[in-house]
């Protein structure tokens, strides 16, 4: 199995509903690096997964939709504890619709699973994987 | 698949036997920086896997049990090579029981699986994975 | 001239008011991963600079007193950009009281500069130093 | 599951043919840290997955082999497109070789799959995984 | 004193002259991951250093004229041993040249002094310092 | 000035004694991952501070010289709190001394200052600086 992992990051407002959370029930907030990974069992004809300049391009876009914001306030999220491996499926699902739409080229389309991690400090961070 | 991963460190001395060790047949040591991964299908009614902050304090129990001995003292592992794979399966396996006994709340029944790597440098590192 | 280093982290929501600040300006929020430094020209009678363990301790009150909040509404920040190198200065300043006031021990009182970096994503950090 | 990872890296130039390359088509290079890693459902003998020491050598011989060089140059690579992801390969390949012919030793034998990482920036990784 | 800290890449083949270098008197290629640090004594009126986004920017249009390139073929390079430590002074005086000439803003030029250092890889680094 | 820093680790197992080490004054270990910094105002006729394959070399003699021992059985060491930041003294005289030497070349002999940090875990590292 081949895959690549490219990074960036957001910087997003947030407050969660829940004892467990204790003091993250306040509004607060969080940088969050992420990697996002692309899995396939073969490489296509230019001997790649996929670009690595494209897939950062469309992570860079799916990343910017949420950075900058509180989301809390975010329609998408209401009522939704965003939690580190909450946002971890949504932008893997957000790059998940992107591939099937062709944004990462044609080549794209053999990819075979996508896997998200977000750090939100130098001791945490959470995961998603899915196929794709 | 959903995962967190929670980072704490430990400081032992030790010693190896058997000529593949060579210089580390001598008592020395070494900091491992502990990540520990808990993993589950799905989200607990919090939309979280486990509390980070809560399996940051167990994970710190665990390694605080370990930390600031010479295991070849320790009566736990006479006659053992206390490797860093070896150390990956302890701290993973005391998780485990920790989980199995609650102290990871009732939400943490649902994880699934449990890996724990030590880096024991730069350029070293070992893991162990295994289901709950 | 001798120096050492801890590490901790903190997680707040603020704002920015200036054009300059572009997207910034909405409320956002950020992890900072915040590195003290403490430099002096000698050791102390241990062989140290200060303990690693009591350091970590106060830069953790002092981050614990910043994080979980929307430094919006801290009245100590009104009026104020709370960016990531005034917030170093903010964390400097804290570090500093506390080691006049004894927190740090007797043997603190050697330390001659403090140096504070926040790291607020895996490409961009700020840094403050002052003597002591 | 266990497994050991271990770190090198190496320092080549190269070219990409493909217009999805921009930029990348002209005569670049790359830094590439490389993380090996050896996995294993059991211990060997000497309680470890493969000594350390020992895989540190042997994924030094196999990146001194392709480093410091122009790798549109070298015959074995003649018409081929040396992507990261490709190399990944290459180096898990020349892995699994070495371990067949004993390099590892003989406990290493028991060693079921590799995967091979190279990381080509701090934003960007590719990787390749195979069973022995 | 205050600083910022803006990181970027940029990905080279080059080769060197004098038998100190050994095998890297060959055509061979190195990533280099690029810190640059702006230092002045106050903050603006803005209470920054100067804006990380426009740092980054302009980082990102000086790394962008060295990168996917063979300096060999450089003309500013011509008969130059393009070693780490003459590249972070390349970049460097770049820096100061766009400060100079305003493209960071007004407020940049309390700049004092800008730091440049370029990883090449896990285990090297250079850098080079100078005031503005 | 220009810098160029090197990294190697060497693990060690040590005790302290004084009650500000708590838990520390048991026998324990620890990995150092060593950076050595050597610093100078001009470069040589190569174009470098010094070569970094010597330099690590060098580094790589000196740590090795302390790792895989309990530092409390060294004679060098007796009756001394081995301190992180004793240490990174330790490793830069010897590096001093080696340069002085003539070890790192003619050319070293413009080496101005030699810096030393020891990360001691993810979280905490000491450093030592001085004139060559």
């Amino acid at each position: 199995m081949f895959s690549i992992t490219v990074r960036d990051h957001m910087m997003v407002a947030h407050s969660f509903r829940g004892e467990v959370f204790g003091p993250a029930q306040r509004l607060h907030g969080a940088t969050f690096v992420v990697d996002a990974t692309f899995r396939r069992p073969d490489l296509d004809v230019d001997n790649i997964v996929v670009d690595i300049g494209l897939a950062t391009t469309e992570l860079g876009a799916v990343v910017g939709a949420l950075s900058y914001r509180n989301l809390d306030d975010e329609p998408d999220f209401a009522g939704i504890n965003t939690s580190t491996e909450f946002l971890a499926k949504v932008v893997a699902d957000r790059l998940a619709d992107r591939i099937h739409a062709g944004a990462l080229g044609e080549g794209a389309r053999g990819i075979a699973e996508i896997a998200v991690t977000l750090h939100e400090s130098h001791v945490a961070s959470a995961s998603y994987e899915r196929p794709l």
